[in-house]
């Protein structure tokens, strides 16, 4: 017999998610996610489609024609590009300044490409100068960047590296997860090639599916490895000159056939979670993308003036700072972990922990999509001096909270 | 300005999917989707995937400790079951039945195994005599086989199969997708090293989480190729012996300690898909896996038995035709396509088409999970006899009713 007791329906508990993401879906997406399937090839659903790439086209800031979703998680999307990109034993440069530089490089290293890096302290992002200093010497065929690096909160200027890459031609990609939509982000302005991104972060969706987008110039790299699935090839088609690509899955020559007018069959897609996807950009694009990364930009000055005014210091070069998260120093006279759970578990509020080198050292606080709010930034503070206090932390009682109330009245 | 015209909100029109799948989701799992997030360590999040575990052993049967969900479609499940299993250079043997079948030679191709195939005609399955002489001949490290391949209807019998394994020291994997649920699936009892599945079939959810099974045997074979990453791996870290897996992302290994108690970040699960995959496995083990299979039986029965009523002929040897779905010889007399268009139009009904050698040959008609009920069935027969009659196709009016009526009536 079926424990009911053991496995009881679906309920977590309502948490104020204040952390690197996932954060809080909207719940116009979660509605989304909950309209009944179509078919595969039904016209509403290959319509659906069309408008997905359609409304991603502007999110991404691109004319990019294959603008569409990887069925997966943001690093699904990021190993699609790299391994539809990278032959083996091809020269890739991975600037690294954090922990999704060392992603980057791992996961080139799985397609076998020579990975060539170079290194800043993490708190700490890369000159355009230093960067063309290290293509000029790797000569790599690929730049792979991550935009936003939620393990140091900084993010990475690539306005001047499209530039530097056309002239070294060199394809050019950025791994965006954390940075979209809260950080300005222009993929032909920037001359950017590849761009993939998640849902769970600034776009206000769960983890599970991740957009892309792809230049001319990648498309071809992609199509010259065209091998079309056995199963399904006729006469008419024919493979490409080059090394195929060592992933079915991830093979986005294939991922172009199913999502344009040949609607070549490949997985079948994640009707829910394109539902929720569409619903992400409709209301990023009701909200206007400039208006969007002012609103983060925002609540992440009002929530960096809220933690300074508590008297805590903040992580990295805020210059550099992404708007929608914030390194926060944990001071000595507490236990980093034991307010995380205090939190947790008294105000239903969670916070981040870090990775690698800044493990027990900093918390991660996120302000963004759904939660780049003024209730929760304030709620957030209020609920970390209150826990601070009660471990033993003084601070100036109400400093932090009048701090980020000036910013919100424009007084400071 | 954003248009709202041209973009209005997710409407999906009510259809009945018949087909080989996605077909209509259980409202259930539906609902369970909408689900607010929970952040991806909290205790709940962390109780809900040990849960899904616990689930789909029931599902799976099986004791194995490693059972789990792939963030991506089946594909992505067998993908990361093949390239976590498979070295390069090691011989696979794959028995053809249909095009899912060539699918798992394209996978393995993809990771530079050396594939050997036998073949039978589509529409019939392979003896364990064959697949046996055809094991000894070419001695493979791994038997990849289907187990329902939908673009053919077929069953193919594994009972038989997991002792021949053992006796000759191969991996024995199968894709269950389109049969788990629907059809008898028994992971231990029949030596099963790895099982994949999907939540589109007869799981009644939508297409985005592949369950998977892996046993010790293969648990083993994916440990010898441990790789940690570099962002977050720590001196007790240790690779293994043998060459890494060419895929972060679908590197098993990584997903086994992200999903066992060292919880080291991978992906970020997609909290989403995992609440419909656990409200799935809910659905089903409170209606309980025979009584489920019994329920796929019946009507599969009843819709071959109104099919062949009106006077259609079926595809394949039906003593090993799956229960969940149906190939329909097309007849001369009508177009394939214009009766499938006009079962959408006018019915809002969905059946299948096919794929290579049986394209516009025959049409596939599914019975499962949520839509494997006696009103589904009754539907689709009237509107297909209703269809087929204006098109110019003569039946004896109402036959087809009476058969299905009769099988439900125990009549016959």
């Amino acid at each position: 017999m079926f424990d009911f007791q053991q496995f009881p329906q679906i309920n977590p508990p309502s948490r104020l998610l204040m952390g690197p993401g996932p954060i809080n879906a909207d719940p116009r997406v979660l509605r989304a996610m909950a309209s009944q399937l179509v078919g595969q090839y039904d016209p509403v659903m290959t319509g659906y489609m069309n408008e997905v790439m359609a409304l991603y086209r502007e999110v991404f800031r691109t004319e990019n024609r294959w603008t569409m979703l990887v069925d997966g998680t943001s690093r699904a999307g990021i190993e699609a590009i790299l391994v539809s990109a990278i032959r083996p034993g091809d020269k890739v440069l991975v600037p690294v300044f954090g922990r999704f530089g060392h992603l980057l490089c791992e996961i080139a290293r799985r397609c076998r490409a020579e990975v060539h890096t170079i290194e800043v302290p993490w708190g700490e992002v890369f000159s355009p100068d230093q960067i063309e200093d290290a293509i000029v010497r790797i000569k790599p065929r690929l730049l792979l960047t991550v935009h936003g690096d939620t393990s140091t909160t900084m993010l990475q200027p690539l306005d001047q590296l499209g530039e530097i890459c056309r002239r070294h031609d060199v394809l050019f990609y950025t791994d965006a997860t954390a940075s979209l939509g809260g950080n300005p982000l222009e993929t032909d302005a920037w001359g950017l090639d590849a761009v993939s991104a998640g849902l769970q972060k600034c776009l206000g969706g769960p983890s599970g599916s991740s957009p892309i987008t792809l230049s001319p110039r990648m498309e071809a790299a992609v199509r010259a490895r065209k091998c079309v699935e056995q199963g399904i090839r006729t006469e008419a088609h024919q493979d490409g000159v080059e090394e195929m690509i060592y992933s079915n899955y991830f093979d986005l020559g294939m991922v172009m056939d199913y999502w344009g007018p040949e609607r070549l069959n490949h997985h079948t897609e994640a009707t829910s979670m394109l539902f929720a996807a569409r619903e992400c950009a409709r209301i990023m694009l009701e909200e206007g993308m400039d208006k969007l990364i002012a609103r983060h930009e925002l609540h992440g000055r009002a929530m960096l003036a809220g933690i300074q005014g508590m008297g805590l210091a903040v992580f990295g070069d805020i210059q550099h700072k992404m708007n929608n998260v914030l390194g926060v120093q944990i001071p000595r006279e507490v236990h980093g972990e034991e307010v995380r759970k205090r939190l947790l578990d008294d105000f239903h509020i969670e916070i981040g922990t870090s990775f690698g080198p800044l493990q027990g050292k900093i918390w991660r606080i996120g302000t963004m999509g759904y939660n780049a709010r003024k209730d929760c930034v304030l709620q957030t503070l209020t609920a970390l001096e209150a826990v601070l206090n009660r471990l033993g932390f003084r601070t100036v009682q109400g400093a932090g909270m009048q701090a980020a109330w000036d910013i919100y009245e424009g007084v400071s």
